[in-house]
């Protein structure tokens, strides 16, 4: 394979790399349609779209074009608060062709940011700009990245380095790379930033704390990103010294007044708390005795004269329950309908277990209709081959967002969509050079969840790497594999959670030991007469959840999606599939078919080189190559271990396993990234 | 103030960036001057010879030159052992004009390509080529980086990020980070790399990291930096299973050498291990009542047959021994002299202590005559300010390899140099843009002990900003000047070791309770009297572990230098400095001095905006306006505490405290870099 002489990249510029535009034809189209700006406020946010927009035609058409105040043809125009239908919002923009000059306008500054960063965007995809006429406005109002970066620099779950918010050094220095996250962020429609784990420091609501997220916030203002920050409901015990914690405590009610009123002092756009209560650990109301509406409407009440929001998490469980784990958050939650604080919304997991490769969609969605609720992603690669393995997301999240419930799709019962980072100091921001597709496509889809899955790869792809029609086919086909493989080599036809235990990283089906559900053999069930997990009426009835005729078709054998068989029915080894093969057949030819893809995936990457600078050409191989080693480790292992259960062969066309499942179990993993704590 | 246009840097390239020469007339000279390469060979380390010779030359003279067979007027010649002299040893190498050509030959490659390095560096310091002649060979054998970087990627005292070595995903990808680290390193002659912290994880000798260290070795070989791996003396308990790890066991004996076997064979050039041992909980030969040169030896007597080392480290005191601790490394290792095997390098920090502002030489140099010798510095900032100060270390080290020993200067009495790192996976590897000079300036030092610090201060500047004259004397002067500005506003006057307690991090001369010799009060004596620990005959006699006549010079009052002073003697308040002075009001003096000190240097960097790019100017500004902040934190709680002794007045001619004494010790300060098990 011959490397192509591009200049190295590194991924830092993401998808703002505003790189010349080769094509001579359209370059010169574009330099006679972009020949001036014309602005008519100077206000924070519009001189970062001014800025915005001088970089990038630079950049990409090789000029530095004037600005002016008079418009004249070729000018681009923007901020005319005028121009824009009010329809769009608060956060909407048009770009529109007007007697020769090109508008981009939103009833509000930051809007025009938004529109500033589409039309550049059409610049780098190469779109015509003659007859450009968009309106866009965002379909839910809350687009959120959660960050779950420690003060200490760890991140839980953090698979691309260290954290990059240097709170030591905060608030006196600003590093660059805080201003290139703005832009990134901006660029793609997020309007807020959870800056800390949802695992809570108390210490990030100090004074000394609140400084260094105030200087953030002050940076962040013109870029219309709201900072939030996860409060750890027991904070009153560990930081102000208060005997209880309890919500409904006057004390503590005043407490957290005092608080809310000392943080908007400061941070005056404050957007809010992301709280995780009694959840895996964390303290929260029930430890009271109290509900979580009673927890959630502490902090909501308290916020809510300065505008703030709460989004408490939908992500609970009990530490000693022996009812089925993905139903306790319905049973927790569905009965509080109603009784949450306006201010507060809800912010529910995709699936009701825990982010794994595929899931149903949570049967809260449809099911809170008085309750805000947000919809949670984890771009985080917790649960799919943490930041080595390219696994694009956006059909995984579109699975959930076009998921049918009772009151319509889940895009249209939530307010608005949180997403857990995957950001970290690596240079290229997420450790996979296409991780950053899965950030990328949060943004795109919190602002428009009707965009599908190849239209934002296809956008990406361009943008990050190159507009050549042949590159930009074959390597969109590869991030559409790249969704469905880990699934197939990791958890086929709806297992879940058999992974190693707690840092997730490689197979760990028999893990077993301590709590049942933080175990491999609660979730797959496996003995001699199949595997999966009953929740169908005659098991733990996880499927009454769902409203008709939803709950129906997923207890039914017959009916339910093959994909998410065994999450909801215990079936037997000889069961026959679709395809014709048995259970135990199928799940050989899904394990293999998962190496295949990967394989593909490989073979589909070295045909790419010409179109690819090296640098990110091999480290994107290189990681493709470790991803084939992981895949077969996964297979080998899960069809190993499961073949004590099914006592079959594995079908003798297939490739057999490299070692005995003595050989994986004893396998052993220290110091795998995500897992901050853990020490030898 | 007016920024420069100079482009955007972030410190990436180190001091190996090759930006264009503008000096025109320069520029023609050394075109003509350098037409064309000449090599004959093409080993590994011609290859990357070649690669940096083409890659500086490209840069610097904006030419591609050919590689031509034929030796012509303007060729580069390297390679050619013939031209070398045999003086030069394996590592030297002599760059000659001959005939219209330039040779750079050495008697090994490695030694061409230091020379290599060399001949760019005339370049980017803009020196004359035409009488070029240099002949330069290491003074030192041993130039060895220490890595404190633990294998869950955090380092021990790194103030830079984290860990640039990502064990998770070795062996199979390599970042080109690594790389680019090798060239650095190699750039200034360091030619050894212990990869893992010296408080040793045992993990870092089973095979799955054994391979990961060799994957780096490969990576490195060209650039002859051997690998080093720190080694836990308890290593056959812990990943053996073996009942004991006593050096004279039979089993414990072949173990390590079945270990060292184990790694000859997958890295061939194994440099050896580091140990530190029976130090600060670490374990080591005292737990089976063995000796430390038991101890070495055992691990000694296993690499010999590969050719290994074993560095011993110096840095041995006791959980629990009333005797001054300063004293407690020569009391048990020099009676040891002459028991170490011939293979075995004793690793002696500077000072007695542990990396303080400043210390008196270790009086172990010069009195083990005996035992193969290294000098052990530290670029980490562990007690100068983290990595938010600027401090020029290299009067500092030179204090050390200048001191005179009976034996000689100190440099004379070690056959090699190690640097805890102060690299991390910050952009620009050390964190402060000038952090990066401590690095180069060991490496330089390692080499050649004889550069002054003026003249490693001005080629670093020059390569790593600018060769503008002005720029480079005013920024010369600057960092001569921050070598002392610490000590003025931390430990003026031999103070030492009143940081915070554990992390280090600002001003603790209050912190008492545990282990007397982690408490401040321990080593400054303050009271109603005067400060300063005691050393001479009348107290812990320490100077008597110094030969005479210095032991005697220190000693006394009158002849102990005056920046040592409080380290050797109590000295009452009223004691009058040769500054006129009474030592309470020299004290209020260093501690304003020092801040003034650090005002100057900010004066000078604004004065310097139009030498350097705006990015860098405006970091260094930043972290300049932190250290001042420090500096008065420090000056200011250190006054006042000690205040409590002398009773008198901070003279009224100097700024005031800003604070209350009780302000300053109720001050806490929670995950500061470099201490990674911290936890609120």
């Amino acid at each position: 394979m011959k490397h192509s002489d591009k200049p190295a990249e590194e991924g830092y510029e993401l998808w703002l790399r505003y790189v010349p535009i080769e094509d001579e034809a359209l370059l010169a189209t574009y330099r006679t349609r972009i020949t001036s700006l014309v602005c008519v406020s100077d206000s924070p946010t519009l001189k970062v779209a001014q800025a915005e927009l001088l970089r990038g035609i630079k950049g990409l058409l090789g000029v530095s074009i004037p600005l002016t105040d008079t418009i004249q043809p070729g000018a681009v125009v923007f901020g005319h608060p005028d121009l824009a239908p009010p329809t769009l919002g608060d956060e909407g923009y048009i770009i529109k062709r007007l007697n020769e000059a090109i508008v981009i306008a939103g009833n509000t500054d930051i809007g025009v940011l938004y529109g500033v960063f589409h039309f550049l965007r059409l610049l780098q995809t190469h779109q015509p700009l003659d007859n450009v006429h968009i309106e866009s406005a965002p379909k839910l109002k809350y687009r959120i990245l959660n960050h779950w970066d420690n003060l200490d620099g760890t991140i839980e779950r953090g698979y691309a380095g260290f954290s990059f918010w240097d709170w030591h050094k905060l608030p006196d220095y600003l590093a660059p790379r805080y201003t290139e996250y703005a832009r990134a962020v901006t660029s793609i429609g997020i309007n807020g930033a959870a800056l800390t784990n949802v695992n809570a420091n108390a210490l990030s609501l100090t004074p000394q704390y609140l400084r260094k997220a105030a200087a953030l916030a002050d940076l962040f203002r013109p870029y219309g990103i709201r900072v939030y920050l996860s409060a750890r409901f027991s904070a009153p015990l560990e930081i102000a010294g208060l005997k209880t914690a309890d919500p409904l405590d006057a004390g503590v009610i005043a407490w957290w007044q005092a608080k809310a009123q000392e943080i908007y002092q400061i941070i005056p756009d404050f957007g809010g708390f992301i709280v995780k209560a009694n959840s895996e650990g964390q303290p929260g109301p029930h430890d009271y005795y109290r509900s979580h509406s009673d927890g959630a409407n502490l902090l909501a009440n308290a916020l809510a004269p300065f505008g703030g929001i709460v989004i408490w998490r939908a992500f609970v469980y009990a530490s000693e329950n022996p009812e089925d784990r993905t139903k306790q958050a319905y049973d927790d939650l569905v009965p509080q309908d109603g009784l949450f604080a306006a201010n507060v919304l809800l912010q529910v997991k995709n699936g009701p277990l825990d982010f794994q490769p595929r899931e149903p969609y949570h049967p809260i969605f449809g099911a809170m209709s008085h309750t805000s609720l947000m919809l949670e992603v984890q771009m985080a690669q917790e649960y799919l081959g943490l930041a080595t393995h390219m696994v694009y997301m956006a059909p995984l999240f579109k699975e959930t967002l076009d998921a049918e419930t009772c009151d319509g799709p889940v895009a249209k019962t939530v307010l608005g969509m949180a997403g857990v980072a995957n950001t970290g100091s690596d240079r290229n921001w997420c450790g996979h050079p296409f991780g950053a597709a899965n950030w990328y496509t949060f943004g795109r889809l919190a602002w428009d969840y009707t965009l599908s899955s190849e239209a934002i790869a296809d956008e990406w792809l361009r943008m990050t790497f190159s507009n050549d029609t042949p590159f930009v086919q074959k390597a969109t086909g590869m991030m559409l594999t790249s969704r469905e493989a880990p699934v197939n080599y990791m958890t086929p036809l709806g297992l879940h959670h058999i992974m190693a235990r707690s840092h997730h990283y490689g197979p760990g089906p028999w893990v077993t030991g301590g709590r049942p559900d933080w175990t491999s053999l609660y979730y797959h069930q496996a003995d001699s007469e199949g595997i999966g997990f009953n929740r169908t009426p005659s098991g733990s009835n996880a499927v009454s959840q769902y409203c008709s005729p939803y709950r129906e078709q997923l207890a039914h054998l017959d009916t339910c999606p093959e994909n998410l068989l065994l999450w909801f029915h215990h079936v037997a080894w000889r069961h026959v599939l679709k395809s014709g093969r048995t259970l135990w057949d199928e799940l050989c030819f899904k394990y293999n078919e998962g190496v295949t893809q990967v394989r593909r995936m490989q073979a589909d990457w070295d045909s790419l080189a010409e179109y690819v600078d090296a640098a990110r050409f091999e480290h994107v191989r290189a990681l493709l190559a470790i991803q084939e080693k992981e895949a077969r480790w996964w297979r080998d292992a899960c069809l190993l271990y499961f073949q004590t259960f099914s006592k079959q062969p594995i079908p003798a066309d297939y490739e057999q396993p490299a070692a005995s499942l003595e050989y994986y179990m004893n396998l052993q993993h220290y110091f795998v990234p995500g897992i901050p704590e853990q020490r030898f």
